[in-house]
């Protein structure tokens, strides 16, 4: 809709030469930085992540790095999940609070040494906020950005071009835990993770001057694969109910609204962010809840960026918080953020404009 | 470049409908909003600013809002500058440090009641900082983000626009200075203002509802001043001399090193974050300093998004933070935040990109 160009504020990252060579048309901006959305069909590179393997420059999730004799303790403050048992070299995901219980991020959080985290970020500032928390605490801890940069392939074939790379050791990852290594004296960290439910493997690039021949390097060992372009802001996101903090979140959401109990654990010590907060909404019950909404039609309308009301019976109960259409499903489905008393199964109107209303379903996420 | 799209992290302003009737095509992404930057034709929308007006959506000028009894004390907390004097109707312009003296956002900080202010803030989010701040200081403050959208009018006869809009009391207002108002039933604040030199005013839009109404309003106005569109990324804020955090700061850039010296009291209480540290600065003096640079040569080559060496007779001594072309010099011109012992006339050396270095001298800012 905008034409927008990288400055000094908007950082490409160092795959920005390979990109461009790619032929990206679209993008969007993820903590101030250039994130590849489109190379121009949005359809073909949505089935090269179902059916084969993508690689997207995601070097926009940046990395807030914890170092000193507090960084471990630090971690925890930050976050409302017990990190206690971590081991070096696993990576969690932790929905970070702020002091009233409300969700401001959602990172992987990976320990690289006793006193050496990563924070690998949504999209908000979290460099402030450590910093901030860090020096009212009088932490001995210094918070900075490290040079890395996530290179992601994505994809059921994801993992035969990553062990081409680098081995077969990394057929033995489990899930969102990391190894530290080197391609072609390029320094890199491998971590099964990604911003899909169709499996595969971030490849954290710690030299920022070779953007390009990592690029080159993974994308002639995905050839045999078809290995294809694109960017996480897919449709299938939301088809596998992955939550996306600052869009399907507001001012005001728990980690209990958004069905990320499980990430939380408020037996966490005093201290931590939050927790007071959390233990509060816990007790009491959240107020809200996310469910899947399915509209009626199948004609695609995915357009929406202002949270849309959803009303039962006229009465407003919610909002829809995106909307996409899913080429599986073939329906324009979406987020609800709705009361909590609202049912699966039951029926809804999102108003998706002034005078347009559109009925539809709430259902079980994720939706496939 | 890259389209972009809004979507809920990357936020329209309430004048949305208007720039996108008026032929918006290009924008830049600040505070996570869409900034409209250009509708065509940039030459033209930078002489409109220079010898008549123009009217710009800043909505992306977001406003921080502290309320409650411990809102003067937090606001002064943040602030490296003397709040004590300031009245109910001013706004002063802040450089914002964190607690090791470094620059994290220029706001102009506005006080509507001794217990309600707004930091109008450039791109860093400042709700995390002062949220963590007044957590851990256990202030008696809310900090939000009210519904106010300013709208820019810009350029040596926005005066006149604005006083045929609210009526002559507006050409008495002092530099920064505002006063609340209602035009049509719609809320505002005037302010004298705004993202350039040329003079001017925002209008603090405050029902993001009346955002087409407003436009319109000071559109009609403007017509026999024949006013024009356009946004505040021209090359008339780096004429100007304005510094844009962010761009022309780095990790370790304090109010000193980008002449802002007259901006810090250090003589503010204790508590102030960074105050120790702007105190140590201050006493030993800056390492670095902001020179105008203007390349020689007089062909256009603006573009320029990391921050390109400066060098001295070979040896580096610092960085170009910006680079345009300015129309009234016909020179590519920037800032250089280099070495303090670099003097203005010292011929330099900017490595524009690997093996093309243009040779260019150290001037006064700001250039015209």
């Amino acid at each position: 809709m905008f034409n927008v160009f990288p400055t000094a504020r908007l950082r490409p990252s160092p795959f920005f030469h390979a990109i461009k060579a790619e032929g990206c048309t679209s993008a969007s901006i993820y903590n101030r930085m250039i994130l590849p959305a489109s190379f121009g069909d949005p359809e073909k590179e949505y089935w090269d992540l179902i059916e084969r393997c993508v690689m997207w420059d995601v070097g926009a999730e940046r990395q807030v790095q914890l170092e000193g004799p507090d960084a471990s303790t630090l971690a925890q403050i930050l976050s409302p999940r017990d990190l206690s048992n971590q081991k070096i070299g696993q990576g969690k995901y932790v929905p970070l609070v702020n002091h009233q219980g409300t969700v401001i991020n959602d990172p992987i959080v990976l320990k690289l040494r006793e006193d050496l985290w990563w924070f690998s970020i949504a999209d908000s500032d979290i460099w402030f906020w450590a910093r901030a928390i860090a020096a009212e605490r009088g932490l001995d801890v210094e918070i900075s950005e490290p040079d890395v940069s996530p290179l992601a392939v994505q994809g059921p074939l994801a993992e035969n071009v990553v062990a081409s790379v680098f081995g077969d050791w990394v057929r033995d990852l489990k899930y969102f835990w990391f190894n530290e290594a080197e391609i072609e004296g390029i320094p890199v960290a491998v971590q099964r993770s990604g911003w899909s439910k169709q499996g595969g493997f971030e490849i954290y690039l710690r030299d920022g001057s070779r953007g390009t021949d990592l690029w080159n390097i993974v994308k002639e060992a995905g050839q045999p694969y078809g290995i294809g372009n694109g960017g996480p802001t897919s449709p299938e996101r939301v088809e596998s109910g992955l939550i996306s903090v600052g869009s399907d979140t507001d001012s005001r959401t728990s980690p209990f609204d958004i069905g990320l109990d499980r990430f939380v654990n408020t037996d966490v010590h005093d201290g931590v962010i939050g927790i007071q907060a959390l233990r509060l909404i816990e007790a009491q019950g959240a107020e809200r809840r996310v469910v899947g909404i399915v509209l009626d039609g199948d004609e695609p309308d995915p357009f929406g960026f202002h949270w849309e009301p959803i009303s039962i019976d006229g009465v407003k109960v919610g909002s829809l918080t995106n909307s996409v259409f899913s080429p599986r499903l073939k329906k324009n489905i979406g987020y609800g953020l709705v009361n909590a008393d609202v049912q699966l199964g039951d029926r809804v109107v999102v108003t998706r404009a002034p005078g347009k209303d559109v009925e539809g379903s709430a259902v079980a996420m994720p939706f496939i």
